[in-house]
């Protein structure tokens, strides 16, 4: 037991950003041991979700790379310098041209000697907006009946803070995988304003059938916003088999739209009149305001202002 | 913005009880405007589940007294005075002659000339070993549709602590309805060492068809211990129409029983092994051990030692 001291923040006020009613669309994609066939066929997966509207587009955990920890070296890309970084250059240039925003899933970082699970977001103008690090690697203790074992800290290093990014389509918070398990980061970027939670994810069959849409409509009913999560599609052909859908959660914890397994280009409508300025979620159901700092607090140790 | 010294705990070890395996009983009661046929009622309940093998029964909110607000004066009772408070004396009572411990549920409580909405604990000897005040009201904001506004904070005052109670059948945390829709109760409750979170509840059909189910699982997996829930069965004269439902769900998510709206003494087999010593949960996926305390901090305002 430790005295620590901390800040102690009020709830940043929710803001009505510059579009409230978009499509997303969300890219589940194969993944093939030849990195610029991935490039391709995320790029392609992109094109379709805009030709059906979707105006902000998410994409998997490490889709230009097959998941497999030995692997993640070779197909790293410095996030420094994107004209030698083919994965992250495809991402800006089709951000530019379609005129779409992109939560780019993740791929293997080089930095500095490191190795990080990275998810860049470019902008409209193919701008590099921001980097989440997966902050929550996933490390098997034992391996789970019928799956093999998996730890992904022997090749990856962990990522230091939360992302939230403001874009024309709200305030995004952006988690990896593993890093939907753990209710704190949710309510951190809940805490920080955010209107949805994207999650690039991998989960496999025995965490996917039990776990992933429970946590993703868990994650949106307590923060009472949208979450988005786009896994990559199954390789029957893999040792680690992904369990996929793809899903798009309300703040009531609807599922507004979902997948199966396959490859797909998924695309939902999202209107964040839901959150707040309907009767059915935070003005029927004040719950941030009841919560009860007498007794327990959270605390965002990395959070800088009551407005961040 | 404020700068707060708090204390910061380690989670408190998981310790093995006297009993792992057991069954417990939920009475889902169905509750009259009579205080007597509902006491009567009650401890039938509670001794057909001690028959059917349960030692440890969980009634529901309010078993006592219609769930009105301006009920709850009348039905209420003191918990300083058991002999004089006949809804507490039949539970002391049959928790003594059938020798079994019961989480009961709760009943209006009244208190220096407050209202309470109040769980008591009693052992096997009958002795009231614990009470919880619910802490979080329910207080909507807007009625949420096709519901009736409801404010419970109107005639009830909130509790100011964490409730966790030491039972031959592990450590037991409490939380009443509206509690569970608060992850840092559960979260407490986990640090705290507990093996189960038991939920007395009334939910309503919004509520309870949108969040009931999902809240119980995401509590179970997110802390990785065993949920039980007992709600009032419905009633279909009633104003306040009571979604029922009462389940246990074991640490992975799985619902291992539940039941309809109608009155049920449901029961349901708990092994905490599963908790901790199969392969499947806290030693397969330590997610305790991977939470970054770096980056946050859920801090028990209350808690006052590391073994508490």
């Amino acid at each position: 037991m430790a005295t620590v001291a901390v800040q102690s923040f009020v709830s940043a006020p929710l803001q009505i950003p510059n579009v409230t009613q978009f499509k997303i669309g969300i890219c589940q994609l194969i993944v093939t041991t030849e990195k610029s066939a991935n490039i391709f066929n995320a790029r392609s997966l992109i094109q379709t979700a805009a030709e059906q509207g979707a105006t902000l587009i998410l994409l998997p955990e490490m889709w230009n790379c097959p998941y497999s920890t030995d692997l993640f070296a070779k197909f790293a890309e410095e996030f420094s310098d994107i004209d030698s970084a083919p994965s992250l250059l495809m991402l800006s240039e089709v951000a530019s041209s379609l005129g779409v925003t992109i939560i780019g899933g993740s791929i293997p970082e080089k930095d500095a000697g490191q190795l990080y699970n990275s998810c860049p977001v470019f902008g409209p103008n193919g701008e590099l907006k921001a980097k989440h690090r997966k902050i929550h690697l996933f490390d098997m203790g034992k391996p789970l009946p019928g799956e093999v074992q998996f730890k992904e800290s022997v090749n990856i290093s962990a990522g230091e803070k939360p992302t939230v990014v403001d874009t024309d389509f709200g305030r995004i918070g952006i988690g990896i995988c593993h890093d939907i398990r753990f209710p704190e980061l949710a309510m951190s970027y809940s805490a920080r304003g955010a209107h949805l939670i994207c999650y690039p994810g991998a989960f496999n069959m025995s965490t996917g059938a039990t776990l992933w849409e429970l946590e993703q409509r868990t994650r949106a009913v307590d923060n009472q916003l949208y979450v988005a999560s786009c896994s990559l599609s199954r390789d029957s052909a893999s040792s680690y088999m992904i369990w996929g859908h793809s899903t798009v959660v309300g703040p009531m914890g609807k599922i507004i739209a979902t997948t199966g397994h396959e490859e797909a280009a998924l695309i939902a409508e999202i209107d964040y009149a839901a959150i707040q300025w309907t009767s059915s979620c935070r003005e029927s159901l004040p719950l941030e305001s009841q919560k009860r700092n007498d007794i327990y607090q959270f605390v965002d140790l990395l959070r800088e202002s009551l407005n961040s």
